[in-house]
């Protein structure tokens, strides 16, 4: 926030109410139903409320028949949002500039803590915890939620899950700050510059995992700058004869290799600085979907639905996986009969070449295409489907099952007509030509669905409610009221994760490390691509999408080891490569089986190498590791003095 | 100790002293440094001394000239030990099953906690505790030990540690408890028996690392009893003729996997229940022998040398490196010599075969052996000088570099002439031959180089002091008095850890893992070994060596890590063997680049497999994994309870 705050005339008589987060309920719920939440939500915490501060939004300057009338606004104390961050166990920068867990008892020792506190917690932050505080608010005994007996509640059970699982609650969602979103977009990219981005200030209104991406995008950049560095003067040079690729090759694999290790310290340094490097999460609640018998959590005692591990285990391994291994195997399927296809229509077309077979070379390629978008529309549907009924307890795992389900199908479509062209055909030729219009399409195609087309559609939204609000009155700099504020943003659409943008990447990395050396173009492209990724990021963060929650990540998860095993495939790759170059043949020219010998032997060093460079490389850097070790140092030593004095006493 | 102590008459006045550790100072020490060290021993904590007790011991029933008078015993009260353990965080068992860190306050909770609670701590865990305690005294600020100017000391140096680098502290070194000794070592090894080992009983007097060896050395021997009970049909039925072994190598594959993916679980199941898997070492202090220029740790904040990493980097790549590889080179240019010497031999005696040419065929392979042997001696000291030249500051630091040089060089000396006769050679009745006469040499040798030898020279200094004593009166029962026990302690050899034992196993690991399938009598070879083992080891532990310290070891450590490098070797090595085999062969009649292209290929899907497979095995098992995680979540919410109260009061 750093010093402003939400300026907004108070919905309600109540002085300096802020809301912070919106719930909108059903358009038709029952009156009870509402009364005996705004409580629970109200009570004090010695009730088991949660002791916010919660109001009724008024209807809009027109109200219309359409118009849910349930929306809601929640905001808190500032003594309760203290009380929650040390709760959530929320590190902040301390007196002597290192990072420890808030406490309330010691709050003057924290750096920034003034009193009123105005710039101590984001309004992330305070978004964050009060939908910590709404998620952990639990029933007390065995009921029903009033006035909806299908909804039951179990003592200890989430009160706000059970009600979204049954759509009485629709969406839950922070609010944005106009005014400090409108400073983060200037900063962010309306400014022609040439600095980086603004990682703290995206950090302190988004929350760490969206930061980390954007870092993730910004570091991935540079380290592609060197390659396309080399890649230019390949390419202009008359170098790209296919034939001198190995010196490139065997960049590429010292690179992959040494960019990612680098992430790992880059990424623990950006969480330290957030405090999220060493913060102790919370014990997980099921995920809402979650189902199955009511039983004893053996970990907390509480009552909530069992699911055996050995029945989604037996749900994974005999009917996920058979149904994978079946799409990857049709997806070559589809991919073998477009090259046989691609084969009769240039051998129709070297026949007898008219305008309607040159027209009829195109279209494999774009049945193809077309095809491919197709399945995989398809296949993310179905493995979003099948991970559902895995019935996964935390919503961590349900996303580690998605993320890998998805990733090897996306990596087989993308890579595997250029490994058959690569490797069965070799034709380098093709391979290029493959690459690049693979790279250039999926670029522009991207950019396109990801930012312009919602922000399209959302332009012609606000554009409505703007002239629906100006029939009354002029706005004065185009402010709407809050009413028609929160309406708007209940409208936008819901960003749903930083998973489509990680993917995005991963397949970018792949091109680039699996086959740059066949197209040293590859990796310029990529430059271009994430420089206008950045900047169609933000963009739609700022503009089209609600805000979403602040996600405390302490770094990429699933996404480092998905960038690791590409980076091994791309070692056995960029070998092969080398062996299959005609430089490396001229060294063996009587025997094949020297040559791949010695290129099998080679990669085996190499990746013999590269695994002991993981461990050689601290995934900490050094600074970090000694400022953990005080604080563990600190606590051990305290625990000791207390220990002593026990003794003594 | 279940409820027995050391019963012996008290050397001093004051009564329930027990002796529990010994420290041996120089026979030539000022009378002003013992007083020194003593009060110091003695002072109570807040003072800043250990608050132990401590006594000197009465010359032997004749003394000699020799003998050193200056042994003094470390006992504590039972109060001071259990603030010990609260200090050093040992985790006890709860009165709820679990396994928790103990602590004083809430004492009558644990299990077989009984007021006086003499089999609470077991005598190991009282003597961890008073050598922890030893080793963290202190000094208050810089001076010198009294009478010797030269031992300088730091504010918060540990003392002990000085005296030790000084020569000034001979040795300190736990007592054996003669009647749990003999009752541990009647049901270790004495009774002819079909049972387990009693690992509780061992862990109880030798502490984790002890037990966790002689665990891993009993699973590895029950591992191996399949692939031994393969074994033998393989080699009567005539199975062996070197063609079949496909299936064997197939199954040794994912033996070696699995085995060390289970060894994990089995480890986390015997750490949990001994309470060393969740426990928090304390802050490592420096090793003894490390120096530096006096500063401040930035951990810490205490007065200690300092030593640049840079410079220990520097070191270690640009001296031990070059040094470990030039070692490699020259034991390579050793085996090459010893293979033209053998043809050469060879040649002579199939051109004029005589007795002598006869006797000439043994004198390479003697040879061979004498140097190897000799070249690992001297390798072996050479690292030892290396690594305490690195400077390392941890001792656990220390261990890791040493065992890594010392077990590549020994991994090289050992397979590199197995790997040269199966891949260069391709000569499988020798690579048989060869497996064959180290597997059945180094077993003998071994037992009786680490059992039996230091076991007769005990055995005759032990009858000397028998003879020495008898020599006054009658012994009831051959005990010996506390005074001859304690020197009769004191000269035998020190046990110098686990390290060579873990060392033999890893090489047997090998033998079997990498090709068994050659000779598939390995295993049986290696069970035998094994049984023998068990047997000299646990002998050894008892009679031979010096009581060692208990090591509260949560896992095999850096030995892990290189029993699962082994185990990707052996999938490389037998991919590359079943390629070999004519078997595989006889399917690619006509190319060989497709017999290696295919191999390559399955090689690489076996590891792929394979990490796969490490990924999916969890490390700790699920019942452990839910108490673990219960125990977080209670303190947690212990965490939680104390905010709210501090809120609401």
């Amino acid at each position: 926030m750093r010093g402003v705050r939400l300026k907004l005339t108070p919905v309600s008589g109540e002085p300096g109410f802020e809301p912070l987060v919106v719930l909108e309920l059903a358009s038709d719920i029952k009156e009870e139903a509402v009364v005996w939440l705004l409580s629970r939500i109200r009570d004090p915490q010695q009730n088991g409320g949660a002791e916010l501060l919660v109001e009724h939004l008024g209807p809009g300057v027109r109200p219309q028949e359409k118009e849910n009338p349930n929306l809601f606004l929640v905001g808190a104390s500032w003594q309760r949002l203290l009380s929650g961050a040390e709760d959530l166990g929320l590190f902040k920068e301390y007196s002597d500039g290192s990072m420890r867990g808030f406490t309330c008892s010691n709050k003057h020792n924290f750096k920034d803590f003034t009193g009123d506190g105005d710039s101590f917690l984001s309004m992330a932050e305070c978004q964050h915890i009060i939908k910590h505080e709404l998620d952990t608010l639990r029933a007390r005994e065995e009921t029903h939620v009033p006035g909806y007996p299908q909804a039951k509640l179990y003592p200890g059970k989430s009160i706000i899950r059970r009600l979204q699982s049954k759509r009485i609650l629709i969406q839950m969602f922070p609010l944005h700050h106009k005014e400090e979103l409108k400073r983060l977009s200037f900063s962010w990219y309306q400014k022609v510059r040439l600095s980086l981005q603004p990682l703290d200030s995206i950090r302190h209104y988004y929350g760490e995992g969206q930061a980390l991406y954007f870092g993730f995008l910004e570091y991935f950049t540079f380290a592609l700058v060197p390659m396309a560095l080399i890649g230019v003067p390949y390419y202009l040079f008359d170098w790209e004869d296919y034939d001198k690729y190995v010196i490139f090759a065997v960049f590429n694999l010292v690179w992959c290799t040494v960019i990612l290790e680098l992430w790992k310290r880059r990424s623990a340094s950006l969480a330290y600085q957030w405090g999220t490097l060493s913060r102790k999460q919370a014990f997980e609640e099921p995920r809402p979907g979650f189902h199955g018998v009511l039983g004893f959590n053996p970990v907390t005692g509480r009552e909530e639905p069992l699911y055996s591990n050995a029945k989604r285990q037996l749900r994974i391994y005999l009917v996920s996986l058979p149904f994978v291994l079946l799409c990857l195997y049709l997806s070559l399927y589809v991919m073998m009969v477009y090259f046989l296809l691609e084969g009769w229509v240039l051998s129709i077309h070297d026949e007898n070449p008219t305008f309607w077979t040159g027209v009829l070379l195109f279209i494999p390629s774009v049945a193809y295409a077309v095809v491919i978008e197709a399945m995989n529309l398809i296949y993310r549907y179905a493995a979003e489907f099948l991970t559902e009924w895995e019935n996964h307890r935390l919503e961590s795992s349900y996303q580690n099952h998605l993320v890998l389900k998805v990733l090897v199908y996306n990596f087989f479509n993308c890579f595997a007509s250029l490994f058959y062209i690569a490797f069965v055909m070799q034709d380098m030729v093709l391979l290029r030509q493959s690459l690049a219009t693979l790279l250039i399409t999926s670029q522009i195609l991207n950019q396109f669905m990801e930012a312009f087309l919602p922000y399209w559609l959302q332009r012609r939204r606000n554009k409505k409610m703007v002239r629906k609000v100006q029939g009354r009155r002029v706005l004065e700099d185009k402010a709407l009221p809050l009413a028609e504020q929160v309406r708007l943003e209940a409208d936008m659409s819901t960003y749903l994760g930083t998973f489509d943008d990680y993917l995005e990447l991963f397949l970018l990395f792949g091109y680039v490390s699996l086959f740059s050396c066949v197209y040293p173009l590859a990796a310029v492209l990529v430059v271009l691509n994430n420089i206008t990724e950045v900047y169609s990021d933000a963009f739609k963060m700022c503009h089209v999408f609600k805000r979403p929650f602040a996600d405390p990540a302490a770094n990429i998860g699933v996404w480092q080891l998905a960038f690791e095993a590409m980076s091994v495939i791309a070692v056995v790759t960029n070998c092969a490569l080398i062996g299959m170059s005609p430089q490396v043949r001229a060294y063996f020219p009587h025997s094949e089986t020297q040559l791949i010998l010695w290129t099998v032997a080679v990669e085996h060093g190499l990746l013999a190498l590269k695994f002991i460079l993981t461990f050689l490389i601290p995934d900490v850097p050094k600074h970090i590791q000694i400022k953990l070790a005080r604080i563990e140092f600190e606590s051990l030593e305290a625990l000791k003095k207390k220990v002593c004095l026990f003794v003594l006493g």
